[in-house]
C-alpha cells in the first residue's frame, strides 16, 4: 500500500477481513467503542512511569517506535470500524473538525497559549 | 477535501493548524497519548446508560451521529499528532496490522468465534 | 484485615510498602492519575465482547470472580496513593458526594429513569 | 461520617440512594465498568497540558483540590458498586493485593526503580 494510503481502501480491506471471519455479528458499536478505549489504553501504557524526556528518547528506539506505531494502528483500526458500522466519513468528519477548531482557537488570541477555548 | 483524503493531506492541515499557533511546546508525546485518552473517554461516552440495541437505533438520530462523528475526528487528530511527532505512517502501520491480524487469527478457525488469538 | 477495613488503615500499609521501596519520587500525581486509568482499563477489559448477560453469568466463575476483585484493589490502590499525595480525605469525600447527588437526583424525579440530572 | 468511614458504612449508603431510585435496573456489571472508566477519564482530565510541577503547585489550589476530591469520590462510588453486585468484598481484596505486590516487588531489588516485576 502506497504512503498515501486513504481510509476508503483501508476500510475496504477491514471489512473483508472482517467479514470472512464473520465478525461483524461481535462488533455492536458500543462493543467497538469499548474496545477502541481498550487500544487507547495500551498506546498510554507506553508512557507509564515516563516523563517527557524520557518517552521523547525513548522514540529513538527502533522496538519502541514499532511498539507506539502498531498501538496506533490498532486504535485507528477500531476508528475506522465504528465509523463504517455508523456511516461516517471519517476523513471528512477530521477535515471538518480542524476547520471549527480553526474558528474555536484564532489565532491572534490562542497563539503560544494552551488554554481551553472556552477560558480564552 | 474529497471522500478519499489521505492521512498526509490532514497531517499537513494539522501542522499548519499547530504551528501558527505555536503549539507544538505543548505537544510532548505524553501529553498527546493522554488527550487522546480523553477523546476515547469523551467517544465511549456516548455509550454510557446504552444497550447495544439504543445505540443502534441511536444511530439513526443525525445529532447522535454527528457527535459520534465529531468524537471520532478527534481521536484521529490526535493520532495523527502522535504519528507526525514519532515520524510513524500511520496508513502504513495499519495496512501492517490488518496483514498480521490475517495471520494471528486464520479463517478457518476464527469464523464466528470472537475468542482472543491466545486463546484459539 | 477484618471486613471492615477502612481507608486509612489501607493507605498506612501502602505508604510503607511505597516507602520502604523508595517509589515515591516516581509517583507525581500525574503518573499516579495516568496508571489508575491503565487499571481502570484492565478492569473494562473483563467486559470486552461480552453482552451484559453474559458478564452477569461469568461473575458465577471464581476465577473470574478473582479477576475482577484484583483489578478493582488495583483501581482502589492507586486512589488512595493519590489521595495521600494530595491530602484528601477519600472516605469523606465519597460521603459528601452521596449527599451531593442525593440532591441532584431527588427520589421522586428520578425513580426508574437512567437520565443526567442536567436532563432531568 | 468519621474519619475512618469504612467500605461497608459507604456500600450501605449507596445502595440505599441505588434501591430509593429503582436504579439497580441500569446497573450491569458492564455499564458499571464502563462508567467506572469515564469517571477515571474525568480524573486524567485534570492532569492535561499540565506537567508533573504544574500539578503539584495546582494541587495547592483548593478550588482545584476539590475537584480531585470529588472525581476520586466518583471512581470509589463505581467501584464500591461494582463490588456489591459481584460479591466481592474490597478491602480484602486491596488488602491481599498489597501482599501480593509485596511478594512481586521484594524490596532488595526493586528499591529505587521503576521496573515491572516482569523485567526486574
Amino acid at each position: 500500500m502506497p504512503k498515501d494510503a486513504n481510509f476508503r481502501q483501508l476500510t475496504d480491506r477491514l471489512v473483508e477481513f472482517r467479514d470472512t471471519r464473520d465478525w461483524r455479528q461481535f462488533h455492536s458499536l458500543k462493543n467497538l467503542m469499548l474496545s477502541l478505549n481498550l487500544e487507547a489504553s495500551e498506546l498510554l501504557e507506553l508512557a507509564q512511569w515516563r516523563d517527557d524526556a524520557q518517552i521523547e528518547s525513548a522514540i529513538e528506539d527502533p522496538d519502541f517506535r514499532d511498539r507506539l506505531g502498531e498501538e496506533c494502528a490498532d486504535v485507528l483500526l477500531y476508528l475506522l470500524l465504528i465509523c463504517e458500522r455508523a456511516g461516517i466519513d471519517l476523513g471528512q468528519e477530521a477535515d471538518a473538525k480542524i476547520i471549527r477548531n480553526g474558528e474555536k482557537y484564532p489565532v491572534e488570541i490562542s497563539r503560544g497559549n494552551s488554554r481551553k477555548y472556552t477560558d480564552l
